[in-house]
């Protein structure tokens, strides 16, 4: 299981989550990542956690101010990237265009989706990965994968009757390792965490929990 | 004279650029800024050189996936930001909010707009800075300050008339000493400067030259 | 006073709305507007009413799929715009750009804002008419002369500042006699209604009520 | 062939192209639609001819204003309409719910795209029919049937992939009767037209010689 950590616009200390989920990774064989806002990066690649940048733009370089552009990204040190996260939609031009200048920059790409239908579009643009959010059950503390496990499955279908090698993550709610052994279980790859490990009391704990299902 | 060289998207190396404007300002009495791209402000802070946001977002700590806050844009260094780019249009609130959110951060503003008429009405909203810059002009080689005069006066005159203490810069087009100077002579006490310096041939000659028009 | 009824995206008949508005603004002296969606613009407007559109483009005639011109509405029976509510916010030069074009087009604009400062803003782009309406207080049935009379008397004031003549509205939660005849004591010229009027029991009732106190 | 004409935002009468392609379309036994701006839907459905709208909202009925909604546009006599036009570019989750607005207001949908892989991405979502128009060649004078084959064959190709049932139209370009008849060689089972019509100085001659070619 990967698990992908996105510390949206929380008011966290971004590099010492980073160190912490380097230190929790390296203890396990679980693949971790922590994705910060841009201007954290940087100090978040330096603790040698597989630092994620949360959006790119969909376009290169050029007269473009106050854009985040991929290669940026990638000299910041990030590896990979989400796009189409549902607070941050894309127009669908642009997802396919992002697709593109991530892998111009070397950055490995998960494309969010609310929907299993969503999944399968964005499945037929090429991603590396694909992830189902179902937006009702961000933040709510109940995982999708208890509160309505088809929605994974059909993602995993949809994903799967387009490329069957695409991995599916899904995200919204997971904050136990149940959630990510159920997610798993369920036919998923991966899980996108977000409060459940930035706003817990202790980070470390939650993450080092969620790990064990993975 | 305050010199605020906006990097944009342009491909060219961010930290070099920021030592170089170091530097330039070191041998000098006149104030530069640097503003690259959010994942590369930490990059540029480190060089010691003024460093700005190119944006940041009108809201607060929160579940914002893709968003640049301007707390975190200070934590990497950052010290002001530009809003309402003409490249990054914001809504009227947005540019309300981004203000607040910046003045929260202790992140100086300079907020942008294409004609004197909009000036004015940034102004009103008590942002530390406004910078006229026509869209027609931005990267043309032909300085607003020749180019129309009078957009430079006018928007000195507008802001003057909502708060006679709020500086004026202007921008687009701006390449040599004499549009910096000429630019002073018109009223303006700063410039936003893009591919002028970032993309010549030999940016510090180019950046020395503004100097010594300011 | 001006009363000016915003139909929104609301479940109703929107020419049998007109066609009340018209009997009630025939049978008063009162001046009342009614804003249905552009599709209703000709069906409103045969009614006899005074129409407006909710929204205009912020560009003229051109390769533009999906966006409703002024000149446009104007042909429909429009003599009136609506501009920047704040369920369809605009960038700054959008705003500016929208006044021009509802200027070439014969509309007559009334531009919204939320907040005395962002009043001040939008006066500055002489538009014939302005609006305060605090998104809190929107459908909440509290009025916002009630609830924050200084809003209404600050909006006034700023308006006041940049330009004496040009009118102030009001909105946000209007939805008796009472609530017109305080705003225009808090020297609003014109108020903005919508649910109060288009979801009520009895329209042309809650419309009556309205008028008595205008 | 469907032959659907959208009259953007052109300079232009459009209860008389309308009367006009009524005309055409009733001498012949192809199917022709006109797609005005929102606002003349009602007097462009009154000549007879098919109406569609150009966008319609990706949300239902509630406090949006300066949207245009499916039951409102077929309340106005639309009887299908266009979604994701790249003059008019929607989130992914907007195409999915705008298609499910117009299901619900008995509007049929073409969704837009721009290239194959995004027309696979949007016959996902279960549209009526797509249509993949190259940004690149719209309003160029250069059809994309002639320009670019591949692109209408590899269309046709990526949506039968999708569902073997889902029309394909194509457009961008496409001015006389051999662009028509040329893209249904490719397997297009429509075209969307513009200014090869709305902009010609004899609009009845430009369409009945596009008929002559379908």
């Amino acid at each position: 299981m990967f698990i992908l950590l996105n510390l949206k616009g929380y008011a966290c200390d971004a590099a010492a989550l980073g160190e912490m989920a380097h230190e929790v990774a390296e203890a396990t064989d679980v693949r971790i990542a922590v994705a910060p806002q841009a201007a954290q990066l940087g100090a978040v690649a330096r603790t040698g956690v597989e630092t994620w940048a949360q959006h790119i733009a969909a376009h290169g370089h050029g007269s473009h101010t106050g854009s985040q552009l991929g290669e940026a990204a990638a000299t910041a040190g990030a590896t990979g990237t989400l796009l189409n996260h549902s607070e941050r939609r894309l127009s669908l031009a642009d997802i396919d265009a992002g697709i593109q200048q991530a892998r111009e920059a070397d950055l490995e790409t998960v494309v969010c989706a609310n929907t299993p239908a969503q999944i399968g579009s964005v499945a037929r643009l090429a991603p590396d990965a694909v992830a189902v959010e179902p937006p009702a059950l961000i933040g709510s503390g109940t995982p999708v994968s208890k509160a309505d496990p088809d929605i994974v499955r059909d993602a995993v279908d949809a994903a799967g009757a387009i490329d069957s090698s695409v991995p599916v993550l899904c995200g919204a709610g997971i904050s136990t390792g149940e959630d990510v052994s159920l997610a798993a279980e369920l036919g998923a790859e991966g899980v996108l965490l977000a409060s459940g490990v930035a706003a817990a009391a202790d980070p470390r704990a939650a993450l080092s929990a969620l790990v064990d299902g993975a």
